[in-house]
């Protein structure tokens, strides 16, 4: 009996993932990863992923001489169309109806379905991380932007026109700060991690006291939510600060999330977990405080601990959808 | 051929109703409704439903000689455990830990299932009122405050342990107003039937020219919403301010909705229908301006158009339940 293999594409602005994952979900036989580089177009960026799919086959057959491929699942972001397999508008890579589907179906030779790759990340870690065993879990992707996806009752929740899951534009100021979606008081204008890294900055500007400019040579244009988080581990106090107001702003949304959904789990992945207890501690508080007590007992927070969230979910999302 | 009915009751702080609803969805062929007066006591209330339950069907089996009671379905507010049939905690009616699926049945000699009232109150809708053809709706209950109700797939979801849907307390400004959840800033806070007659009681302590005493006999704590409407509707400008407010807070919480779930449907219920357009329109507005164009473009907001949605979906949650 042949080893059953789907290959799993994560599909970000900065970095696409390609790794080969076992239809059980018990291992990723082999994993790359490699910049996007957007701007040489929808082609080269597409032509480049495929080579690195047909490597990565490749390389899986050569270390398990039975491997068979299944299929492809591949998640990208931005709002697409699942039944058509067209990715609609993705601003980072700059694509615009774009037939993601078939060019990678006809590309890879084998059977391709696509989701949302933050609906991919929560997936992934339901499937094989922090997430395990829930029934209904939201997954909260913090990076540059914040994404979100739905897990209930152990299947990936899309909504009417697969444009469900999207947390990050939920609004905790009406008359808040302006988001880059048009909207006002965006969780994610106050806790993405552009949004980390430019309060820290205003803070800067205004005055404020911190090591952080000495660790980006005075350059504050370079100080990312990264630089913030190592500052705040090292004991900088402003840092300190603008985690702690993060885990407040985070709450106030989770604790909408907790209050609606009743989740017996929220799976938090991206490079804000690298904060740690410093944010995750009085991230779990604001939500005791803010959310019904009966919900709340029935949560748990937790940051994710796949490494890629994103290649094993999209790899799930073919099993469910062809399974 | 016997024709088949479940008794569904539908409980609330101020009133509650009891009707006879055909399996088919067809018709309520006897409804009653009473003022519940929870000031006598639990078993008190308690014995009145029951002995209006055994009115309504024993009216029933006059006008339908062939009537056949399947069962009973209740809805009652506050958190409540299916699967044990006990009512957690309701404020509004005393009662703690209260077994009511099972002294309902003990008292109709019918199998009983209970299920919270707003989530009745939405399944109702979209078995047979302004809902209807849903697949994925939510329901928005306002009244004293802001109840709320999920149906995805067609089926109530309900978190892991039955507590989803409380869409009232989802915060739109984190430092907001205090909650009667002790929460802050939840859209209870600002669009609740209460919220709407204090606001409007605020801006004329305040000095705000307005017909609104003169309706109330100058007896400012007897404005209501219903006050608020009818001067609405009557042309007072400050009741239309207040209304239009409220569209503006509805607003901010539906995009919240419209972004996480991307519904097909808005089924909004309770009192807060009465300001009709003059609510609905600035509050489509809204929403349209602050939530993403492609789930906008796929939700409709509707006023409920049921008499008794609560017993209608009561009714139901047993067909679902038991079916």
């Amino acid at each position: 009996m042949s080893t059953r293999f789907v290959l799993g594409i994560d599909i970000g602005g900065t970095t696409y993932s390609v790794g080969s994952v076992a239809t059980d979900g018990s291992r990723v036989a082999v994993l790359h990863e490699e910049p996007t580089r957007p701007e040489r177009g929808a082609d080269d960026v597409l032509a480049r992923i495929i080579a690195l799919g047909k490597r990565t086959m490749d390389e899986t057959r050569t270390a398990i001489p039975d491997a068979e491929f299944i299929g492809v699942g591949a998640g990208a972001p931005g709002p697409l169309n699942r039944a058509s397999g067209i990715v609609l508008l993705t601003p980072n890579l700059g694509w615009v109806d774009f037939p993601l589907r078939d060019r990678l179906a006809k590309g890879l030779g084998c059977t391709t379905e696509i989701d949302n790759d933050a609906n991919c990340a929560v997936l992934g870690e339901c499937w094989r991380g922090a997430a395990q065993g829930a029934v209904h879990a939201l997954g909260v992707t913090i990076g540059t932007g914040i994404g979100g996806g739905i897990v209930l009752g152990r299947r990936l929740y899309h909504g009417a026109s697969d444009c469900a899951g999207e947390i990050g534009h939920t609004t905790i100021e009406a008359n808040g700060r302006r988001c880059n979606c048009g909207n006002y008081g965006c969780l994610e204008a106050y806790a993405s991690g552009s949004a980390i890294a430019r309060r820290a900055v205003e803070a800067l500007d205004a005055g404020a006291e911190s090591t952080l400019p000495s660790l980006v040579d005075g350059a504050l244009d370079q100080i990312t939510a990264q630089t913030v988080y190592e500052a705040a581990s090292a004991g900088d106090e402003l840092s300190r600060e603008v985690v702690q107001d993060t885990a407040k702003f985070l709450g106030a949304g989770f604790a909408n999330l907790v209050n609606i959904f009743n989740p017996d789990t929220i799976v938090v992945c991206g490079g804000v977990t690298r904060a740690g207890e410093l944010l995750f501690a009085p991230l779990r508080r604001e939500v005791a405080k803010r959310a019904f007590k009966p919900a709340v007992a029935a949560v748990r927070i937790v940051p994710g601990t796949l490494e890629a969230p994103g290649v094993y979910g999209a790899a799930k999302a073919f099993l469910d959808a062809r399974g």
